[in-house]
Parts: C-alpha cells; sequence; structure tokens
C-alpha cells in the first residue's frame, strides 16, 4: 500500500525546528519514500545539511513542479503546528500539488478535504486527499477475526505516553527488514500514519469500534507482510488513556508484546499514578492478554535519549536484570538486537508459514 | 436533576411487547417520575392490568394533552425499535408534546433535535429536546478531578455485556434511598439514561474521551448524591468492548466495586473467550485498580431470573462460597442485603462527611 507513495514533504520555510517534527519523522523512518522535500527556504541544499541528524541525502527544491520533475507523486503536509490549521504559507503549493493531480497526505486537524478550494482542485485533476486524523466511516466492532490472520503480530506497549513506542516499531520494521523478514508497521497515531501512508488515528474512533479497528488495521498490513508491528497508545496504568490502550491490545490480539518505557520515568506525566516496576508491568500486561488471548513481552524497548552513553548502558543492563527479557535502546544501537529477540519467539509454525509462503510467491 | 421531570411516557400502542422496553425500565425504577403513560390502545386502563408484572399504578391516556393535564411536563419516548427509527405513529404525539412546550427525552438513535419539524416546534414553543445518544460536544480528557469527590463512588463491572449491571445500579440506589442515603446512578447506557434523565451514552464518546466522561458525569451526579452508583458497560475481558470498561472503571475512580454476572455463563456471548471463576474475577479487577486508584470488590450482584427459586439460591450460596463476599439477586430479593454489603464498606470517614453535610445542609 505504502511502496508506490513517492513524497513531495511539504515544510515551506519550517524544515528546521519543532514544526517539522512531522517531516523529520519521515526522513529518518522513510528515506527510501521522500524524492525531495519542498521548501523555498532551503532550496538546493540537501537535507542533511540543513539538519544533520537525520543523514538524508534527499534533495531541498524550490516548488511542487521541480519535485514532481524528480518523480514525486505525493504531497506530504510535513508539519505539525500548534492547533493543527495549515499555515498560510502552505497553502498555495498544496494547491499546486492538487492542480498537478497528485495524492496529498495531511495529519493535521484542519481536513484538506473539506477545504472546498484544495478539494475541488484535486478532484479536477484526478488526485486525491488523505487526511489521516479522519477516522473511517465504516469502522465495525471487534469480530475476532484478527485471531486467524497467518500474520506473527506484534504489539507495543509501553508504561507511558511518550516512552518510545512509535520509534520501536519502526525501528524494528527496519531491522525485519534487514534481515529479510517482510514486516510493517500498523499505525495508530497520526505521525506513524504520515511515516506510514497507511493507519488509523484512534484518537478519533468512537470507543465502541477501538479494537474494530484495530483488528481492520492489522488484516489490511497483514495482507502484504508476515509480521505486523503494531503501534500501541499510552499505557495500561495510565488513567486518562488505557481505554485506547486495552482497546488496540484486544484488538489487534497480538502473539508477542514489546514493552517500551524511558529510564528514570516515575510517574504518569500530569498525575500522581505511579509507574510500576518493568517486571509487574511485564506480569500485568501478561495476565490481563492471558485471559484474551494470551501472549508474552519478549523484549524490552527503552528510550535513553537523555542520558549519556554509561549510563544509557546501565539502564538497558539493569531492565535485562529485572525481566529476564532482551532489552536495548533501538535508537541508539539500531533495533537488530530488539528484533532478534522478536525473531526468536516467534512459533516456529509461523516461520514454516513464510517459508512456505516464499515459496509460492513469485 | 431528575427529580423535577414528570413523565408522559410515550408507547403508541407498544406498551406491550418487546419494543416497549424502554417504558418498563422506566416504569420499574422511576414509578415516581412517570405522570401518565401516552397509548391510544390501552387508554383508560392502569399499566399494572396491561403489564401485570411493573406493578405500576400509572393511568394510561390516549394523547399528550391528557397527560399534561395530570402533571405532565416532559415526553419519554418510551420505544426502542431495531434500526432505532422513530415509528410513524409516535410522530404526531412527539409533535404535540413539542407545540406544548415539552421537554422530550429521546433514546432512539434518530435524534429528534435535528428533526427540522419537531426541533421547530419546540424551539417556538419554549421548550427542550435531549437526544440521550447524543454526546455532549465538550467533552475532556481524564483530569484527576473525581480522585477528589467527597461522595462514595461504587462501579458495577461485570462479567460479560448484559449481565445486570444497569438493574443492580438502580437497585441498590433504591435500596440506598430507602435507608436514608442520598445515593443516585450515574448511566452510561441509553436505558440508564432514559430511566434517570441524566448520563452519558459512552458507546458514542471518542476513545481519548471515555476517561472524562465517566469523570465529567461522576462529578454531576456528586453534586447532590453522597453515594454515586457507576454503571458500567461490558467486562474487562471482553474481547470487542473491553476499552469501553476500563475507560469507566479508570475515569470514575470508584471506592469500591460491585461485581455482576449471570450464573452458567461461560463464554463471552459470541466469542470462545472464557468467563474466569468468579473469584478470579474479583482479583483481577482489584489488580486492575490498584495501580491507579485501589478499589475492592465488596459485594456479587447475580442475574438469577433464568432458575428457579431453588437453584437461584443456590447459585447465589456458590458465589458467596468462591469469592467470600455477600451475594445475592437484587431484582429477586431487593437490594437491601447488598446495599448493606456497600454500605458496610463505605468508609467510617465518607459517613461522618454525609452526617456533616446533613449538619449543614438546610
Amino acid at each position: 500500500m505504502t511502496d508506490d507513495l513517492r513524497y513531495a514533504v511539504l515544510t515551506e520555510g519550517m524544515l528546521l525546528g519543532a514544526s517539522g517534527k512531522t517531516a523529520h519523522g519521515v526522513l529518518r523512518f522513510r528515506p527510501e519514500q521522500v524524492t525531495a522535500v519542498v521548501d523555498r527556504a532551503f532550496a538546493g541544499r540537501r537535507v542533511r545539511e540543513v539538519v544533520p541528524q537525520l543523514a538524508s541525502d534527499a534533495p531541498i527544491v524550490a516548488d511542487v513542479a521541480e519535485a514532481v520533475r524528480l518523480g514525486a507523486n505525493t504531497l506530504l503536509v510535513g508539519v505539525a503546528t500548534d492547533g493543527g490549521r495549515l499555515p498560510a504559507a502552505l497553502r498555495a503549493p498544496v494547491l499546486a500539488a492538487a492542480a498537478a493531480g497528485l495524492g496529498i497526505v495531511n495529519g493535521l486537524h484542519e481536513l484538506l478535504g473539506e477545504d472546498p478550494e484544495i478539494a475541488a482542485c484535486a478532484r479536477a485533476a484526478g488526485g486525491w486527499i488523505r487526511d489521516v486524523r479522519l477516522a473511517p466511516n465504516d469502522l465495525r466492532t471487534f469480530s475476532g477475526a484478527a485471531y486467524e490472520t497467518r500474520s506473527y503480530v506484534v504489539f507495543a506497549v509501553g508504561s507511558d505516553c511518550a516512552v518510545g513506542k512509535m520509534t520501536a516499531v519502526f525501528a524494528l520494521e527496519r531491522a525485519a527488514r534487514a534481515a529479510g523478514v517482510r514486516a510493517a508497521v500498523a499505525p495508530t497515531g497520526q505521525t506513524g500514519i504520515l511515516i506510514a501512508g497507511n493507519g488509523i488515528a484512534v484518537d478519533a474512533v468512537v470507543s465502541d469500534f477501538v479494537g474494530g479497528a484495530a483488528e481492520r488495521l492489522v488484516l489490511e498490513v497483514a495482507r502484504t507482510a508476515d509480521v505486523v508491528l503494531v503501534e500501541g497508545q499510552a499505557s495500561i496504568v495510565h488513567p486518562a488513556y488505557a481505554a485506547v490502550t486495552v482497546g488496540l491490545l484486544y484488538g489487534s490480539a497480538p502473539d508477542a508484546l514489546v514493552l517500551c518505557h524511558r529510564p528514570g520515568l516515575e510517574r504518569i506525566a500530569g498525575f500522581t499514578v505511579a509507574i510500576p516496576p518493568l517486571d509487574e508491568l511485564v506480569r500485568a500486561h501478561e495476565e490481563l492478554v492471558a485471559r484474551v488471548k494470551p501472549a508474552r513481552v519478549c523484549a524490552i524497548a527503552l528510550d535513553t535519549a537523555h542520558l549519556n552513553a554509561s549510563a544509557a548502558a546501565a539502564a538497558i543492563d539493569a531492565a535485562r536484570r529485572a525481566t529476564g527479557l532482551p532489552a536495548d535502546d533501538p535508537v541508539r544501537s539500531g533495533g537488530a538486537a530488539l528484533w532478534q529477540a522478536i525473531a526468536d519467539a516467534w512459533p516456529a509454525t509461523a516461520k514454516a508459514r513464510q517459508r512456505e509462503r516464499e515459496a509460492v510467491t513469485p
């Protein structure tokens, strides 16, 4: 589904700075899908010259037409603004993309498909608009069909929001693909959807349908992936958002869990609720899913960006000792070790199925 | 909030039969709020003569005008139809109520507030329309304010959907009030809302806001109640709807839980998921809330309507022995025993607060 999207990532003056974080995510995890960045302020340079940590060789061009000449077929709105409105400076390039018949992918709250001018323009030129915050209007409740998928489903749980669940699944996807496995992320939040080009933003889904949304997403992604890496949300101990967590956890019907955590975090952000120790969190998740569809936590993914190298190594070591499970920071050291832990947990039967499928796939 | 609603319950030919179940719920649990039933087919008789098990003395009248003469100030649409459309026969009486300036309470999927003719009529006459399936549009995420309420919050959990959670909370409310306690239900489903006249239908709330909706509801009800009895939904082991369950469970921040179950039920309806034994369900709920806000299960409410008297007594006894907790069927034997179990668990400090409040309340 995502393989034929070649992005012109529109940042128009915002490539540098916090508003450009959507573009940064796509450039980090989908460099192969980015044909060019459209940003007049930095035109003529390469992304790595402007944002060195992205290490991206993508060219920066002055307008959409130039990106199309380079091969782009989809405009990705690469900014995240406070309030989610489309900045005025981006309107002209979005209209140009619509007039050129490009696909448009947008994660802002402002729905471009409901903007009369942009929508009419896209329609006239035969293009399409995907507002990723918009939940599908034909969602159903969970049916149990997800229990039947032959793909191996891995779900990223976490101790809190913002502890690296999305980063972990994309790092694992990259490592699995490097190991020759057909793996794909099932994104459940706006940024993940923009990176992957598919997914459902569950924060906009009516509560009865969260499980059904997760199930549908897993089944969709499983059509072309032997390993589905589901981006979890929040935490089972989160006083405000655990409904979303549990809906996704049951609805995606995982075979294995990865537990994500930021070392040093002691309480749920904004609340006095204590985050349980890692071994207790492992047990709590396994007990919860055991009653519905059993799955084990097979690895711990740590976000150690705030620590120096030796403190990070010590934190990773502590997590290993506390849980008896493989632990790593998939950004700091690449996702290979974590992926190996998941591959080791992947049942022999599932692996045999993959080989079987490989044998019949041309 | 509910005390000044005097209902004309509109059934118009459907008082007898399954479509009248909404009217039946209101007549069973809110007889004191029902001024009259409007149903031309049975006009001139009393409800007990038409539906004996309701034991209601409410008069049945031929039209809305007659109900108003008897003192009704609100029309309650008393039918639940497949598909949730307003039956044609009910349109004229609804319009008559709107023209008379009555409040209109409606639980059908068809929103009467969005019906141009009915809405215009109500507006012109100074009436109001409450479509209870419609979630408030100003919901927020859970803030933690529910932790601060001085009322005693009791939450009804269950082994599955349709095991008597709504019936239990209304039976407990009745028993608590009979014992002189200011108790009130916080309804979270359509039928409960129609019975109580307030509440939020959480099946229509966006997943991020389920906890916030529960919190808001608890705080609203707590304004005039020392004991808030929250109607739970589904089950923590329900593969499809546990998101709603957990969102309500964390968001209502209960002080105590009542576990509802129908003896003999072995699997979640529609799924192969096994319902754990009662003692395991007690432990699972207590462990889940212990990490966020601790609460104990203080009673087991059984729905034994499908059993004969001796089988029901045996099932109640078995539940007591399995859990070591008070157990009863609050419909079969009245809610007094179950209420007593909850009152016994009500901390002395809370009771002192209630006495304190009684001392200052005129």
